[in-house]
């Protein structure tokens, strides 16, 4: 690997090999933890967790750069039992983007921030010359208080079943649509949404709570091949009780991928020990399209089986190469 | 202004301006204040700062981007009296940028953070296709302790004095040196540093810091501008007691810039109430080119006064227009 490649930035599996190769090895932090979405700080208290966002086009059906940048950051830390807080916010801006784009992503981000209740707590503004960025690229740091602790993909259990949220693959395949030079017919939005009242809701009411994680780049798949991978466990997924919406299905057939590589940007995948149901009732209330996919198994571990409809068994690969670069 | 210019980066007028009247006007926030380096959440016991850092060349005497991601967030929190204790770290990276680059930059990420013995907590990597990003680009977020609260650049009196811990605008005049196409015989050093150990010992020795600020973008005249408008005080400095290298002058007087609004990284501002000559000895132990360079006047608001050792007074204005870009 003498040169980094695209592939490296796409939540697959290179990407996972670049951060462990060179942050990992270099920075020695046994702090951060490649397969959780944010860190508790402070004694447990707070939970923390950044992210770039460099999404191409910068609006979309169901959202925009700015709106991304908000939930993003806000879904990792609530993904570790946190309520959102506090958020950080800064651009790079490029030499001669229009003002009103600006204003327009400035107010999606207030509004989101006032549905989430977090507050700005610190900015920043780089304004590059003309080529050295496309347009706008945002970073976002989100800290949470935690409400409850002990999340961990590493605690996954033989018996544990396996949830998600709602329908998978929208955001990817929303951002596909809206691309320049692709004119799909197509009336797919973006999940862009923050999850932290649907997560406060299953803790309260007492779920026993594994593991959650929000499935962005690499999708349902990548989620899953990690919690295999962190746990030591086989998980077994049915796949005809993966939840994919028909327009996702027409894209995804259409261009050969799999829903579950595609990122999304509002939907959660949870492990639970006991009241599957329950649950499963509870994240009904946020989103119709919620299902039970399927359970940790005995088999062999590290690995996702996914069951078809007709007793085959293959697997569900951890995504490698670049699937849809500038997706977040 | 219907389009986002260079200046508005540049940590001058400009720059002030697009923030008041985009992010401020629109998040209608009054937790994030422009005129402070971090911003206290948590019921005051932490202190929380955000930037970007997209410096070109990334590699210069005295430093990379790396150095520079860290030490420019931890200065920001030791700024509000707040030991830096966790740091995020994002990256958006170039398809192509080579793998050793990285590598280099990396290890001096982790060898800064061992020194100031700061934890990076979160981590994010974007790989943007070749043009849309030129090499690397860095962010960080500091968190940290609070161990004195209420400082603040509003708080700035009549009778106040003003100190500076180094001589000013070696960043600027190390970057310029460095600049592709310019071939300055020049043997100045950046002066990115971090600064929790100086800050430490002056709050432990019991020095009444009325405020704090490093003079990055926009150097000491940007700071000083700040403060006097922020505490509606005048600033009065003494020209001749503004410590400036001799090799920093002379790039200055070849390119018609003045020092103090020359970008430093490893340099803050310091207002104290009282013990002054204490302060200083502090800041010598630390650097020797420490200075008492005014006070804090009774004349007109809001501006800052600079005294020519003829006895001639002059503005020492706000940076305005884009000095430098891409300082950091």
């Amino acid at each position: 690997m003498s040169t980094i490649q695209l592939a490296h930035g796409s939540g697959g599996i290179e990407g996972a090999k670049l951060i462990k190769d060179i942050f990992f090895d270099i920075f020695g932090n046994s702090d951060l933890n490649l397969a959780e979405d944010a860190t508790p700080i402070f004694n447990n208290k707070l939970a923390v967790s950044t992210d770039g966002y460099s999404v191409t086009p910068l609006f979309f059906a169901g959202g925009d750069i700015g709106t991304l940048a908000v939930c993003g950051s806000c879904n990792d830390v609530a993904m570790m039992g946190a309520k959102p807080k506090w958020l950080t916010l800064g651009c790079f801006i490029e030499e001669g983007f229009e003002t009103i784009k600006l204003k327009k992503i400035a107010e999606s981000i207030a509004k989101k921030c006032l549905e989430i209740d977090i507050k700005i707590v610190s900015g920043d503004t780089k304004v590059l010359p003309k080529g050295a960025v496309d347009g706008i690229y945002l970073h976002t740091t989100a800290i949470g208080e935690i409400q409850k602790t002990g999340l961990s993909c590493t605690n996954l259990e033989f018996g544990d079943t396996i949830l998600v949220s709602r329908d998978v693959g929208t955001h990817g395949a929303a951002i596909f649509s809206a691309r320049d030079g692709i004119s799909l017919q197509s009336s797919v939005k973006s999940d862009c949404a923050h999850l932290w009242p649907c997560v406060e809701k299953l803790l309260n009411e007492g779920i026993e709570v594994v593991a959650m994680r929000d499935a962005t780049r690499g999708g349902l798949a990548a989620v899953l091949n990690e919690w295999a991978i962190s746990s030591s466990v086989e998980i077994a997924i049915k796949e005809d009780a993966v939840p994919i919406a028909r327009e996702v299905n027409g894209i995804c057939e259409l261009l050969g991928f799999e829903a579950w590589n595609l990122a999304n940007e509002g939907t959660f995948v949870l492990c639970v020990r006991s009241n599957e149901q329950k649950a499963l009732d509870i994240l009904k209330e946020f989103n119709q399209n919620a299902a039970i996919i399927g359970k940790v198994d005995d088999g062999k571990k590290g690995r996702v089986l996914l069951e078809t409809p007709w007793g085959v068994k293959r697997f569900m690969d951890y995504p490698s190469g670049e699937l849809l670069p500038r997706i977040c």
